[in-house]
């Protein structure tokens, strides 16, 4: 029964540069990804700023509501990294000093650049444990269900690949695409009727234009690959009784 | 006075697949960008899948929250595009055939591809009014304050202009950056003491690699060009003091 246990996952993308536009989120698609392969869903994604009271209420929000919360940014050693007081207020609890993070930052600095900005680094929320950081030591730190990782995506990367194993996934979503040069517009009703076949499938469409020439790809997602195969054999069957051609058509496994 | 307004908004991004990793998002790079150029500081962005219900509550809470709320995604002609409808229902509405988006949607279509599911995007909620899309001819539209647009960044991106003048926007956010190679571990402590001289200044700080060399991008934000222009004086002298040389110093022109 396990396998079709469904768990879910939210992101909060902390960092004022996200929302002005200045720099391009890729840690959603990198954990999207991620997630999905070991049958964690990603539910939501909320970027907020660098502003404590946001912070807090997404993380209280997202950690009552989903089985896992990951959080990226605001783990460095300036002023404007305020994360991990943050999540240690929205747990009502508090900064300590962790002596394993310490002593990882002592290690990894000459003694002339030990600043205490950088030993900030090492006070994480009491009770949290540490998140191996393999680029550049700063640790992150998992409290309960929430994840606090680096902003950087290179870091944040090997962070999620270290802990990655601890996640306890449910069942696996299994995607199929068929493609054609049918617009959304045309097969709109016969793809509803699909939907209503099979419920409990995710059917997405997705038009494009290639050289000009309108076009759908339709994404179809679900646990049980007898059904994502049910769902592609009613598309491709209604695309060509619409005179189309399938021009892409793949299949899990 | 009113120069000093803050006027603010959130973008809510409808769409499993941007959660699923499948789609990079690039909306609201350009929305966070367009807005601080109209004086609109993006404060938030929630990204929900295909789910009525999180749909509502995102938009009900944002849209009590913030000046303006944009959505994009969802308002295609097939089965999975619900975001009109679930706009309707967080106003407490439903949704009515608009005469004008009607008439717009014929008169692009030939007779033979008139079909149910292309007219359905001619429904939108009571009492909004239409979003001009010069693309693909379906409108988008605006009930209050919230703007509901296409999730195909080409198609979203023609139609924010066409209402772009409708935003009434506050004090405009400058900024500027300081860029040098000492690391951010070093500039923590004095950086954080510039931003106590200037609490009302958003100074964040961006560490990069380059060939391996850390380097620290600081960014300086204020409506205030001269405020703006005194903390990156502060930035410049700090650097020099640590030994370090500004490799790029962009004012607000």
């Amino acid at each position: 029964m396990s396998e079709y246990k469904i768990v879910t996952a939210a992101l909060i993308v902390i960092g004022n540069e996200i929302l002005s536009g200045r720099t391009k989120d890729a840690n959603l698609q990198f954990l999207g990804e991620q997630l999905n392969d070991l049958g964690v869903r990603m539910r939501e994604c909320r970027i907020v700023p660098d502003i404590e009271e946001m912070i807090i209420d997404s993380v209280n929000q997202c950690r009552a509501k989903y089985d896992y919360v990951f959080t990226t940014g605001g783990i460095g050693p300036t002023h404007d990294d305020i994360t991990a007081d943050a999540v240690a207020k929205a747990f009502g609890t508090s900064l300590e000093r962790h002596p394993d993070a310490e002593a990882m930052l002592l290690a990894k600095y000459k003694p002339e650049d030990v600043t205490s900005a950088r030993m900030k680094m090492a006070d994480i929320p009491v009770g949290a444990s540490l998140l191996k950081n393999p680029v550049s030591t700063a640790p992150g730190f998992r409290l309960e269900n929430v994840f606090v990782m680096a902003g950087v995506p290179r870091i944040m990367q090997s962070m999620f690949k270290e802990f990655a194993h601890e996640l306890i996934g449910g069942a696996k979503v299994l995607s199929a695409s068929v493609t054609s040069y049918v617009p959304e517009g045309t097969i709109g009703m016969r793809l509803g009727e699909i939907q209503d076949d099979f419920p409990d499938a995710d059917i997405g469409s997705y038009p494009f234009w290639n050289d000009g020439k309108p076009g759908t790809n339709l994404i179809v997602r679900h646990t049980n690959p007898d059904i994502v195969n049910a769902v592609c054999d009613k598309i491709v069957l209604m695309i060509r009784n619409l005179g189309g051609v399938p021009v892409d058509d793949n299949r899990p496994g």
